[in-house]
């Protein structure tokens, strides 16, 4: 397959999960500057690694946001939050997820991952 | 709920994971000193946090799967990659996490989980 | 002992350390959705861990800052700079402890503990 | 050499690449309490590590740019963003270590440090 | 460019940087399970990332090696102390940047890195 | 003070914390490669920081090996919990800091810990 069409594959997959406008909105921030950056996301994370089809977009969401939690990287953290609800996780099967963050990469990562957990809540009018 | 009981019903959760003779190996390794720690182990990792109903095993395993191989932590992996595969997880949903491995938390993650996946797969005797 | 005496124990060890008010912030914050999370910090982590008798909290509060700096959790970090001066920990020890930092998990680490702790003396007026 | 010359040394290195004046702001943020590591910083990284003749310092800024980058520390990648600048590096070099972060600590460490580094070139006023 | 063109062209440059045979066994111990891994590694690492024009390999390389000793990924920081060699960098080009991982990730990951270091110079039949 | 001084100093220090014996071998293991390394480590990290008064060595040594248990550094963990052994810690005081290990830094680094401190234990014929 051309790059370009898992590119534009990719970014239609980005664009289902957290929406066209936020992710023009994260491609805008970055600029011409971070053009090679979008590309590896569009094509190859999202065109190439999200796109397999052996396991759905759900479950996928469940553990990036694990593995988030864990590494400490909160901005990703929330996108990814975002992307899970939008792929139909419920909040309770998010809340689990942090729990679990809790066992296995301690409990100042699960605080950090409930707040940031919350404050997507409160910016989607969630009532939790 | 008595901590005794808590204790119990988590050590019971463990051992269907892993099998009787895993666990008593694992326990049995760390002797009295680690007494104190098996103890949070089997109450509140999987008499409490495993034993929630908000998600089911085999995603929780592909999340905890996912998470040891972000932040670098062998042993556990290989534990939980058999817990994994006791849940009903398959190579194939394992890869797939692998993968998400690559983009989240960088290339020399991902090929450390794929090479202690192979790893269990052998000890196994799963082909793949 | 029941989980719940223990959440009782862990809750009033907690409120030592941190006070009342403080808890109460933080437990309020995290609100329904983060009860199960609370329920592991007081029972577990309070009501377990630091209620055991074989090292004094002022030591434990030392070794705790220390993690939580090498670990890169600033939040969690500010928490336990409060704990640790109300355990009896004077800035000068605290200090020791971020300059081992230094050593063990390098220098941004170090500069980052750094910033925190004078944040944490100016917000309870200590003159350092 | 005496430790006091190996801090001179060090301060004279560190104010060549971030400026006189930065320095001393970054010095006074710490105060007297931080005297301590900033004698670690001045002697020991700059008077010492950074002062050794066997690699350049321009590329010294790029790797140090890299392991910030993949360690997650925003403030101290910062500090080297404008070092590196100093030191000769191009925003395209830097660029060039952004993407090898993404293949190596992954891409939520990517997309902060692109961020963090089209902050320095805004407040630097160079148009990427 | 079509995805099997970037692929090719990135095995080229792993095996200019690293010789065929062992990217031949490293292929071959992950076999058919780690294809997808391969083809994210080969197209996507080398094919892209490291066939950018913007900075010299042996740059490259130094920056790959701090990043992988500060992130405590051994197996992968051999595997890039070889291709450093192979790209021209010095021994006492890697010691520089072993001691700025001591400075920014800790004197633990500098004397891992120093001992992997001398393992991969013996191993070569480099004396230092 | 001159840093061969501090040198003097600090090797005395960490001959004195882990045995002459333990100190020549490793120094041995890094040879005139890792003599840079050695001079930090002798004259920074034991030289200064360790001497300094403010904190016993006893606590400096529960503060180091609760870190290292967290940023996943085994060798340098069994190193200082021969460390702490020496400088008066007992095998429960150095237990209580594993379990904090697992609250602050989760369970597969408790695990790890305990491992390791069992390891040590039984290489130094201690019964626990």
């Amino acid at each position: 397959m051309d790059t370009q069409e898992l590119y534009r594959r990719g970014l239609a997959v980005r664009k289902q999960m957290f929406g066209a406008d936020a992710v023009d909105k994260r491609m805008g921030a970055l600029g011409e500057y971070g053009a090679p950056l979008q590309h590896m996301i569009n094509a190859y994370a999202y065109g190439d690694v999200w796109s397999r089809p052996g396991l759905e977009r759900k479950i996928r969401s469940l553990v990036v946001i694990g593995m988030n939690a864990a590494i400490n990287r909160a901005a990703e953290f929330k996108v990814h939050m975002n992307g899970a609800l939008n792929n139909g996780c419920t909040p309770d099967e998010i809340r689990e997820v942090c729990l679990l963050v809790a066992l296995y990469a301690g409990i100042p990562a699960a605080n950090d991952a409930h707040r940031l957990a919350l404050e997507v809540f409160k910016e989607r009018g969630i009532d939790v």
